[in-house]
């Protein structure tokens, strides 16, 4: 099978937060042709770059090609969608200039129904999506802090891998980034949601907890275990066999995680948006849509979203 | 049947918040014999007495007989416990001082399992406890805030109501405070909670929001519905039939309280100590021991646990 990308191939990166950054400023280091499509702080990564540190690495990006539109980038092999999904109605603008005939656009989005508005601006066969099991932070412009680099799951969207899904993976390893290629991305979005619904949710519900404290607190660890397990129930009525053994290695996971402040939790103290829908909110309807009860996430996605209502009102959102 | 109290009853109230302070004031202003043991603020209630603010009424009880300890009051005919339940381990020291051979002590706590404690010092026999209909905040020392008068229901601990608890009914009632001698109290408590649980726990665990918040938002409405029926289910399996028209009762009463303050909430922002046992887990642990799931119940039983935690770290608890 001959190759589907270039030598160097053309990249967009859209959005500048963390997984932004972390993952372009590590495509331009591997000597790819990368575009950064900035939207706030970019004066900043014009006269710093973009600065990376690992628990292993510091890796500094000096010279960042940054875009206010995505016109002025133009078609690209790759878009790797790292927006918000809160941000998901720009993508009807932001797309179509950077889409060729053969272009991929990858999203690197959290949730369930991600790939969705994507596939409606570019059509699904461009379309692939990725879980970034990962633990990094934004701490400025572009300032990523990267607890646990962990790896890339990729698949495409509503089909098994394909030869160009492995040679995506391939152009991330090639960066440094541990990457595997999977046939059913949506089961591993279910799989993601095992940790995101329970660590994500309880820290903000829980009154803004890291997850050292979650961990040792018997109750919410409980109630952690219990959302996880209607989340598995509703991802089994999919298909989505996610066995015990996945939810005791999350548990064991966080629990060397230490004191890590989960992103959703970062994001609503700092008054950014965060996934409701997605992580929330569209597990809840599809387990409902097929029946399975899910008293206790519904009943965190009714919390989370007041909290954020109340966070609205008080005028710290920007 | 001979009457149980003399023309002017010895009555010690155990407690000065808005409960003591509205209660104790209308049945001295009746002309009983009123004697309150207050912990704080006593220095302002001496000053300038209590005054009660209802819709209707202002009522002002110049000279209050207060007292630092119990045994200054020596033994009265009804001692009225206007105590937070999380204050019950003074019981043992603050009761026997009172106790005369026919002594009734009525405990208006709060929730699941507040007679028992009392009824371990004084004697089951000598137990009442009633359930306060009402909307009151103490503002000051003294001073109390009544939104909504409601009434109380009254009944033994343990058996149906005696010809004594209607005499403390009449006793109450000819204060100006409405109320009702029933026949079974648990019932009661349970139907108390019904309206406490999810209006009082929702209240913190939302954020800190006032009852007209909740009602606007659709989904802590069907979530406070919902926590309303895993009550009603688990008291039934006590045998407490509870109508679906009660539930329907409490959304109604809500809606009219307007911008309310549930006390839970009240005591929760000013870092007092709330009832999280009697209200939450103590209803949590008898469903759970006759096989009733109560997944939101607990599931708010343990957020509220968490944040109420997380306050004495905070270090604003008082």
């Amino acid at each position: 099978m001959s190759a589907l990308f270039p030598d160097k191939p053309r990249i967009a990166i859209i959005g500048s937060g963390a997984l932004g950054c972390y993952y372009g400023a590590r495509l331009a280091k591997a000597g790819n042709d990368v575009h950064f499509l900035v939207r706030s702080g970019r004066a900043a990564i014009m006269a710093r770059g973009i600065r990376l540190k690992t628990p292993t690495e510091r890796i500094q990006l000096r010279k960042v090609r940054s875009y206010a539109t995505s016109a002025e980038i133009g078609p690209c092999d790759l878009v790797i969608i790292a927006l918000k999904a809160t941000a998901n109605d720009m993508l009807p603008k932001l797309l179509p200039p950077l889409m060729g005939e053969n272009t991929l656009v990858l999203t690197l989005q959290n949730g369930l129904g991600v790939e969705e508005p994507v596939a409606e601006v570019v059509g699904g066969e461009h379309v692939l999506g990725a879980i970034c099991f990962i633990g990094c932070t934004r701490t400025a412009p572009g300032i990523v802090e990267c607890s646990f680099p962990g790896l890339i799951m990729l698949g495409e969207f509503g089909r098994p891998a394909q030869g160009r899904t492995r040679e995506v993976a391939r152009l991330l390893e090639k960066a440094g980034v541990k990457c595997e290629a999977q046939d059913n991305l949506e089961e591993l979005r279910w799989k993601k949601l095992v940790w995101n619904v329970p660590f994500n949710g309880l820290a903000i519900a829980g009154g803004g907890i890291t997850t050292d404290i979650l961990m040792a607190d018997e109750g919410l660890r409980t109630l952690a275990r219990r959302l996880m397990e209607e989340v598995v129930e509703a991802a089994a009525k999919f298909g989505h066999v996610i066995p015990r053994s996945f939810m005791d290695q999350q548990f064991e996971r966080t629990g060397k995680l230490g004191k890590y402040s989960p992103s959703s939790l970062i994001d609503f103290r700092e008054g950014r948006s965060i996934e409701l829908e997605e992580i929330w909110g569209e597990p809840v309807r599809r387990a409902k849509s097929v029946g399975v009860p899910v008293p206790r996430l519904e009943m965190l996605y009714w919390l989370i979203k007041r909290l954020l209502a109340a966070r609205k009102t008080n005028g710290k959102r920007r």
